[in-house]
């Protein structure tokens, strides 16, 4: 797509947007997707940019901002029913503005935009972006090593990190992102990917055996090694009560 | 005042605010006021109307959203200088709109708003509430006791106490709520206000004593009891690295 048809994409889209939304409110959404040993998080480019950025867009004039959220994603990356979570509002002065210099003043997009961020982890095998003739690319990028992104887009994306592993610190999380059954040292794995650094094996078991969330199976994990590793499963019922409570340890 | 002159009050500042205010984003202020054995909330109401409200107001077009935040609260409760932080956004549909029924529908006023909540907790002894002829009462209320509020303020007030008590879990608190040296009881007798629970000694001790951010002092208070009670203070430097890092005891 050449500079030019993107800018009369985006006045085409502009007076649709003008009719249909909410001014100068924005939606843009962190999906991290876990998988294994990796962390990602799911961009979008337009169609030959160079910058990428959050799945973003904005709010039906009589649309429920969480029902927004998710259609957004879902036109963005054709990813459907994440459960997403609002972390922060951004809102600087001229962060849409400057960005869209030398298009016209009543572009849609050329507002102030105050976004809501939300934020999101799934289990990224079970989550396949779709692109789509508008959106361009959508692709689950490694944290680690992370494109150019427009805009304000990558503090975005470095405070929705830093919202997740805070919440370490009062909910539970794992299911569904580890196999039913799971031992002590692939739980403490998915904590050290997230958190991006290494955890000590026995704070870490003490840690966890406190939140009392999980189950230990009777049967250990069948395998080469002379001591075989005990397996758990969260207990659904417990960790559903620490998901809207806090964790017994905390305060 | 009476039901037309708020009416004919509400018509002229509506005017005003479509020409300075980003439409359809509000900000709510819930600030706490911890002092002694009592945790409050700072409350405004209109004069001679029976709903209280939280301190709220408008973004100006060109202001900075936290400026904003402190401007409204200044101008709504007289009050200065507060380090408020964004929790959450609330934009239920009809939150504002059913609420000014019977008034013109160009009021500013009974847009739909998505309202950017902002919290704090403050000595409330620092802080005196001024009324002024247009906010009409501004007064510290008992958490214990609040009285009706209006539109969705009683929730967003809840949300952020449950912010506050989350906060607990990951970062620290006392730091000019308490006297500079103070003993253990006092710093859990703060913990057990905000949390609204009973907390075991022995583990709150040893909790706090992990996070590693008191010094314990040489002299303990001098007194009439049998055993004088040690004193602490924070270590500012460790406290800092905590707020902005969260506790060493965390993952």
């Amino acid at each position: 797509m050449e500079q030019e048809s993107l800018k009369s994409l985006l006045e085409k889209r502009s007076e649709i947007l003008w009719k249909d939304c909410i001014p100068h409110i924005s939606i843009d959404c962190v999906v991290f997707g876990f998988h294994e040993s990796s962390l990602k998080v799911l961009l979008v480019r337009l169609k030959d940019q160079e910058l990428w950025s959050l799945p973003g867009g904005y709010m039906g004039k009589d649309e429920e901002i969480k029902i927004a959220a998710n259609r957004i994603l879902n036109e963005r990356t054709g990813v459907r029913d994440i459960y997403l979570q609002q972390f922060k509002v951004f809102a600087d002065l001229n962060r849409s503005e400057d960005f869209f210099e030398g298009y016209p003043d009543n572009l849609w997009h050329k507002q102030r935009f105050i976004s809501v961020g939300f934020y999101a982890l799934v289990n990224y095998t079970d989550v396949v972006p779709v692109a789509d003739e508008f959106s361009g690319d959508s692709e689950w990028i490694d944290i680690d090593n992370l494109p150019a992104m427009m805009m304000d887009h990558r503090s975005i994306f470095d405070k929705a990190l830093l919202t997740l592993r805070r919440q370490l610190n009062y909910k539970p999380i794992g299911n569904k992102l580890l196999p039913e059954e799971f031992t002590m040292p692939e739980l403490q794995k998915l904590y050290e990917i997230i958190l991006g650094k290494k955890l000590n094996r026995g704070n870490f078991y003490r840690k966890m055996i406190g939140y009392d969330i999980l189950d230990k199976q009777e049967e250990s994990r069948k395998g080469g090694a002379h001591k075989a590793p005990n397996l758990y499963k969260f207990n659904i019922e417990k960790y559903t009560a620490a998901l809207q409570n806090g964790f017994k340890e905390g305060w």
